[in-house]
């Protein structure tokens, strides 16, 4: 898993933290370590770059969770810095300050013993980044990719010649438009596979829930009903996180059902995700609390 | 059924069409019969007003698609009309105009061998002409409302009064958000049920399906993936219409069951709306056509 480890500022109807731990590589980290233990997976490693500020307390709270820092480079400079906030219906955040810092030189190394993992997941980093991580490495099953909005504006074709090197793509309905420059989301969507010639995309709604398309076949579902709203940071790299944690723990041809599994355990994950500040509502998450929420949400789709 | 009868002018991407016989009624009502048809209802009386303008051919097609028209006024003056566009994802329509015309004036007169409906839909008319039929029928097995964003702005308390005396409410997602001054969906909805008391909370998210409160209970529908958005003028009566024939079908307490499925036929005879201008998309609609999109969307949901 490569992408972002950061320290992030945000504000939301429900308050404000600064300097929190985040990045997409630390929420998809921990979200897919919780599902790696139950589903036995034996490793799961980060490759991402920190600066010398980086707190000691937390290198030491993601190898409690079990995570692989053999890829995790301390750089000089100072650790990436996000800053945003969320209004009304709190769908998009509002970014106030990105501050690449240690990301603007980094120079991923994918550790030798890690080229050629079960899946390889580029959470949301610049394209560029993600594409220098492809050529070290592979998912033996499934390569994944993440994106975010700011890469279409500032580095679009990247962003698309990262798109063709992966298996499944991730991304939220704004994005796809975006990129499909077409307001239908089905046709948009369907014009992007043609573009990128992914095999699975995956589209991101927030509260109104997912919609994959997976070869001609479409999965839709919708959103846990969350009235708790405090924190959407790095509700998207938990729901990532938990399906490249899902399609790590089996073997062959992606099916239709366990994709749809892996998205609603996905949704499931994100919405404790959202209603903590920063990493702790998935900290605290325990098997009991992920059980008894995901038979609630598979009463509320049956 | 009591609703609006009108002419539209509608404007989308997809074209033009100028004084389409349109309106909440007249969408409900074609939609409920098509469902009645095979369901073997005995009867669907349309409740509304037309004016002197109102042409006979559109008479004799409300006829001989099986709607009871003695609800039916003629009154003096010109059909309601409105006057709308569409653009971007088309998920709201922009008004450019309406003419209330004969619904001015319009004193309802439920027709005496009516009063006693088993199910009563009020769809989205001016509130105070709903609470009149309201006075004057309610429904056996249910009495059903909806309604739409202008008459919250300017007709709020008319309409919070209406809400009370019904069961089930059916209302968009923006509405509910208006209604209730809250932007989070599910908290907007719940605070909703409290002021007003109703039994069952429809929310209808256009491109985003679906969700429902049915006592303590949530269920959570996506929407048929549509790329051939034409118009989607009537899709929320004809959606809503579907719902009041399938709850007409059955007898005795609502079953979260019997409302899933009734949701289900409502999102797929909303899509055919969706895909022509006007009520032509219901028009044509076959059992065929319906029953082989009904079976693919079942294939999206599980």
């Amino acid at each position: 898993m490569v992408g972002s480890i950061a320290y992030d500022s945000v504000t939301s109807p429900a308050g404000t933290v600064e300097n929190a731990l985040g990045g997409s590589a630390v929420y998809a980290g921990i979200a897919s370590r919780f599902h790696g233990n139950y589903l036995d997976l034996e490793k799961i490693g980060l490759v991402g770059v920190v600066g010398q500020d980086f707190r000691s307390e937390d290198i030491a709270m993601l190898e409690s969770q079990g995570l692989d820092l053999s890829g995790l480079e301390v750089a000089e400079g100072k650790t990436f810095r996000w800053e945003g906030s969320y209004h009304g219906d709190m769908g998009v955040a509002k970014t106030h300050d990105t501050q690449l810092n240690v990301f603007g030189d980094f120079d991923p190394k994918v550790p030798s013993e890690s080229t050629t993992p079960k899946v390889l997941f580029c959470a949301n980093l610049v394209p560029m980044l993600q594409s220098k991580v492809l050529q070290q490495a592979k998912g033996t099953r499934i390569s994944m990719l993440d994106s975010m909005n700011l890469w279409i504006e500032i580095a679009k074709d990247d962003l698309l010649a990262v798109m063709k090197s992966v298996d499944l793509i991730i991304i939220n309905d704004g994005e796809v438009r975006m990129l499909a420059q077409d307001d239908n989301l089905i046709r948009a969507s369907r014009a992007l596979i043609k573009i990128v010639g992914c095999q699975t995309l995956i589209i991101k709604k927030g509260e109104n829930g997912v919609v994959a398309f997976h070869d001609d076949e479409i999965i839709s579902l919708p959103a846990y009903p969350t009235e708790n709203v405090v924190d959407p940071t790095g509700c998207g790299d938990s729901f990532a996180g938990t399906i490249a944690a899902f399609l790590a723990s089996n073997e062959g041809i992606i099916s239709r059902e366990e994709l749809r599994e892996a998205l609603i355990r996905a949704t499931v994950t994100a919405s404790f995700t959202l209603e903590s500040f920063g990493t702790s509502g998935l900290l605290n998450l325990t098997n009991d609390m992920f059980n008894s929420r995901l038979i609630e949400f598979e009463g509320i789709l049956n």
